[in-house]
């Protein structure tokens, strides 16, 4: 099984960092190069990358933070550091995967200057890389768990390195895959889409409109997403449109599954999660219509059959256990 | 209220029949000039319109025909005449429109000629015009009825006359509506949202995959749509993406009102009316990605509210009332 462009498309480089440009996926394939932190940080605020391409994009831009702070004494150095980390937290604040990568890049770095410097926020940075694609990896496995072989698969928007890693975990099931298109950004028909195919699966792309039709056709094994955030009592945060498929999966009795690494402890229920409305203009820009956007939707437990993490499946209604199977 | 122009869109004139383009409103407003009963068919078959506007463009294109057929004995007129209608109706099998508009023009023609001919088919044509808007007007009343005072309607694809009738019918009650776009043709976007902006109401434009977060917003009073077809047990066949609001919509305790001219004595149950499935690369058309499209959905009627009819809405259930309440 070939491995999609899109499950490494942020890479370190002697000179910069280079960036697949996901605004214009699949019709060119264009990298933006990134010779600096600050080239990173423009090319995070403008969507060059996204989902959860800031967290790797983050993790090289401190590598090249090192870099360009090999020749300073540590103090100076480190205070480099800390400068482009907050730059890079900056630039999507409600992206929490942009502080751990910071985190992961400086967890050793202290007293530390010159080429030490630079080698170990390299290895802080690759082992935030590692850890990273672990845990996808687990929550791919634990996810093709729940198929039957031969399933068919629906999905919404672009779960990223979840989704390759199910397709990869789920290879001797001869899974099918049907992804909707996702307006009004389309990273289903562009991403999604584009990966399933690459990886050479069975790739099927519908619009929006007719998941309901394609769940009650009884062809459906499993509705699956990722999830941008699920609540410790089992709300599921994701793209705009998964509330949809999810009631619809209910009502046709087909099981949704929602993929995320952990519930969010900070965020006890749906009530604690702030939703984000775009700009009107994004869908359309005519006299005498004004446009509604909101970017995310909140799937009630009810119509949540299970929520798979990194340490494996869980009912939406016993989050807790997450925290308390491992200390 | 000012009178948009998809209520008005296809006319007769001294020289012949000019149809608005919706394929490109309104984008651009287009009219395409008909000269003869053959480009009227040309017209039809190639989208230039659609919903309901084949059924006046038919009726009118039976006047042309008369006019050609004025120099002709009776019989070769009939038989000019009959060969016009099954041109018309040959340009889409599955409208049964089609088939009323001819026999509407045909209705009173027999034994006649010349310019007694022609003004009898205009008679005919003019009455089958009068009935489809009265009826269609009834149709807006009787669904005006069903809403309360500031109420937001959510509405799918395009309603046609019905939509136009019930935005005047409930024109003192400040209703504000809620369109889809209508993925892939966006009849939604193009034909709705600009008629009901035309006519001055309240007008907000989603992404298919929107709805259900509308509805689970508690903000929408009533899902209303059209329906191609109504089966005599209660399903309701519409475009793509009707069902998902419909289950939507029940999940949420929202009222789902379809609105057709009357049930379908021909269509038993679902089973009974095929869907047509489209090209998939209508959909998308990239190397080793499949479109699936089919065009419309079926919502059993555990999922609708009201089936209302010019004759007054009923209960899904109870459709075989339609049929005895008027002999």
């Amino acid at each position: 099984m070939s491995t999609p462009v899109l499950a490494d498309s942020v890479r370190l480089t002697d000179d910069g960092v280079e960036i697949l440009d996901r605004r214009v996926f699949p019709e060119q394939r264009v990298w933006v190069h990134c010779g600096g932190v600050e080239d990173v940080a423009k090319a995070i605020e403008d969507m060059v990358t996204q989902s959860s391409g800031p967290y790797f994009a983050a993790l090289w831009a401190m590598v090249l933070a090192a870099r360009e702070a090999a020749h300073l004494e540590p103090a100076a150095a480190r205070a480099h550091l800390d400068a482009a980390g907050e730059r890079l937290i900056a630039t999507r604040r409600t992206n929490n995967h942009l502080r751990k990568a910071v985190a992961a890049a400086l967890s050793d770095v202290d007293g530390q200057a010159g080429e030490e410097l630079v080698a170990t926020v390299l290895a802080g940075a690759r082992a935030g890389d590692e850890r990273y694609r672990s845990r996808s990896a687990a929550l791919g496995r634990h996810t093709a768990d729940l198929l039957p072989d031969g399933a068919t698969v629906l999905t919404h928007c672009w779960a990223d390195l979840y989704l390759v890693e199910l397709v990869r975990a789920a290879a001797d099931k001869n899974v099918s895959y049907i992804c909707t298109e996702t307006r009004p950004y389309r990273q289903g028909a562009r991403l999604t889409a584009e990966t399933l195919a690459e990886m050479g699966v069975d790739t099927t792309l519908i619009t929006d409109g007719m998941g309901a039709a394609v769940l009650a056709e009884g062809t459906v094994d499993a509705l699956v997403t990722a999830a941008d955030r699920v609540t410790m009592d089992g709300h599921v945060i994701n793209k705009i449109g998964t509330l949809g498929l999810a009631v619809a999966a209910a009502a046709f009795d087909v099981p949704f599954h929602a993929m995320v690494q952990a519930p969010d402890r900070l965020a006890p229920t749906a009530a604690d999660v702030p939703i984000e409305y775009r700009d009107g203009r994004e869908i359309v820009d005519r006299p005498g219509i004004r446009g509604h956007y909101p970017a995310f939707d909140i799937t009630p437990p009810r119509f949540v059959t299970t929520v798979v993490t990194d340490r494996g499946p869980f009912d939406p209604r016993r989050l807790a256990g997450y925290y308390q199977e491992v200390p």
